[in-house]
């Protein structure tokens, strides 16, 4: 039996992947007094008067919503809100599983930008924060930005910061191992979606100074019509050296390629062109850019992927459960000094004497990564 | 230390009274893979090709949203959102508790109703049932008459339909215990809201053709300007013997009281000219419409309350677990045969030599009674 058969056999046995559990069993009318009438009416009557009072009293203090509207699910594209379901139920597990969070699917039936803006607003009074999940580009960005602004919670788009967070962590550990500095190396991001320009904008905001984005009609330059005013506005602010043409052309002379795109679209020549001890992250799923053997038998010195079955997975799951917790708790926003400190807390957890070509990064099972990573965002908030 | 405080610090210590718990632990990368990413993606491309089999394989198949926009929160009126949470949390707790429903609280940032019915519609592919709750009237009408229309999924809001169908089975009992028949006995309902106008139409669809509806204006009627058009239809199918007045008036020779209103607005005097054997529902919380002694004292056969301390608790718990774990596996929308059908289901429940005029209700903790409702329903749907 395959993984596709297994998966289909095990879904159709729960029924779903998660259920809601009491925290407290209600056996005798002093119990349903208590957690419901007439005692409930106390905290209500509290948090009436005082609506931050909701994190003391109810769910709002851990509980997430997973937002999808279902338009870009893994890579099987827009299927709809119910087919998104089994992925946002999955991610509602991880959460739990890794972070301790509680969170729940929301799939939307609607694509429209400024509906989905609204529904959310409309339905945050319960939540902690907003997990944007499988929603495509260019709507993410402006869906994104504007709950940000506007709502009064932790909003995060994991498809963009969490990908971004988790592959700045390994390449601060991959430019330790081939001692390079963030100051002198060229990188090439090959992906002009909403991870990719997250990823370009996240490893600006760290200090690497030579970026390139690649899309599928090659480098993004200020000269071509791009697909999006997301694209315009990145093209303006990297490629220091109005480097123009393919994948191929931008990846003569770079140092580390980090591949958000398509299956077997980076060849082993490309990687020859590169400079010495090129760094690889291939992290299309389930088939990277370029498989590990052929990378590293045309000279790659680090590979990770997006896959557990190969050393070095770059993993979402080591980023937004640890996130959530530590700004839920400190309710602030999740902003790009946030995100660094946890990609360098992940990137920490790797300590020097285990730190090699093949273990960049803690294991996605390390529960101690989440715990660290709210930890340091409450001590942000605290100036700790 | 009260209720009120043991609540409060109960509330307080738990920080919200579910959680959400995985039905499987992720413990390696098989586990991941099944559950998550890439073995998820089967169930995924299924349901994209046909919806429906988001209930064969996702949280749909059991999942309630309970959805307020805390605009008549218990006795407590408009509070919103926010403070509406702990009784919406309460709810969710009883769903599964009383009827292995998974239930999850929806507070809305809205009170418009167009806004509220377009909100729960984009939310509605994760669910498979919609409970509507602590909603004001006149707009708990439209959005559930418009909901039940325009959504695919069942829709039942129990402010109404709960408290009417248990209303109707202490009746069923009531009426046994005096010898009294439906066709021959007169009801006052007092309370022009939700509840009250709820329960005079499964009244009259379970064929009592002698009601009299009373709200703080006196007796509802064709003549009058009623406070919405809600009322004005049901003053036109009401009190086939066109008595004015006011409560007391409605009660003159009449032979059950049912009270969704206001504490202490029943009198004994008013007792003392109803026909014999006069049966008292009163059920304003926590303070009755008269108290059960006095009451009694004044002539009343037989009374029910909303109160877990009184004997004859009329209590939804007994009704909505039941009702939402039929429906939703049933897949078909809650109507009057249903809810007549539950209400019955409950009655039989206190068994001939159990029936007393302190027992007319099976007890709130009785898991058996949702067990029966859903069942009862599912054989209502395939006609066995």
């Amino acid at each position: 039996m395959n993984l596709s058969e297994e998966s289909l056999i095990f879904h159709e046995k729960f029924h779903g992947k998660f259920e809601i559990v009491s925290k407290i069993a209600i056996k005798n009318s002093h119990d349903l007094a208590i957690t419901y009438t007439p005692g409930v009416s106390e905290p209500c009557i509290k948090i009436a008067k005082n609506p931050e009072l909701a994190y003391k009293y109810t769910v709002k203090n851990n509980l997430v919503a997973v937002v999808t509207d279902g338009s870009a699910v893994l890579g099987l594209g827009n299927i709809g809100p119910e087919a998104a379901l089994p992925v946002m139920e999955g991610k509602c597990i991880l959460f739990k599983e890794f972070g301790g969070v509680d969170a729940i699917p929301i799939c939307l039936d609607t694509q429209d930008t400024e509906e989905i803006i609204k529904t959310i607003k409309y339905i945050s009074p319960v939540f902690g924060g907003i997990n944007l999940e499988d929603i495509s580009a260019p709507r993410c960005f402006e869906i994104e930005e504007r709950l940000k602004k506007e709502l009064g919670i932790p909003v995060f788009h994991d498809d963009q910061h969490g990908t971004a967070i988790v592959v700045l962590a390994a390449l601060i550990n991959s430019l330790k191992l081939v001692n390079k500095s963030k100051d002198d190396i060229r990188v090439v991001v090959n992906g002009g979606g909403s991870a990719g320009i997250a990823i370009v904008k996240l490893l600006l905001f760290y200090g690497i100074k030579d970026i390139i984005l690649c899309d599928l009609k090659g480098i993004i330059s200020k000269k071509k019509k791009n697909i999006n005013v997301f694209q315009d506005e990145i093209a303006k602010i990297i490629n220091p050296n109005y480097i123009e043409g393919d994948l191929f052309d931008a990846l003569n002379g770079s140092d580390v390629f980090i591949g958000v795109s398509a299956p077997n679209v980076l060849s082993g020549d490309m990687i020859k062109v590169m400079n010495s001890d090129p760094i690889i992250f291939a992290l299309a799923n389930p088939v990277p850019e370029i498989m590990p053997n052929i990378a590293l038998e045309y000279g790659a010195k680090i590979v990770g992927t997006g896959r557990s079955d190969f050393p070095n997975q770059i993993n979402n799951v080591l980023a937004f459960p640890g996130i959530f917790r530590g700004a839920i708790k400190a309710k602030i926003q999740i902003d790009d000094f946030i995100k660094v400190a946890s990609a360098e807390i992940i990137a920490s957890m790797v300590e020097d004497k285990d730190l090699n070509e093949f273990n960049i990064l803690p294991k996605a099972f390390d529960k101690r990564v989440s715990e660290r990573i709210a930890n340091k965002i409450l001590s942000l908030k605290t100036g700790e």
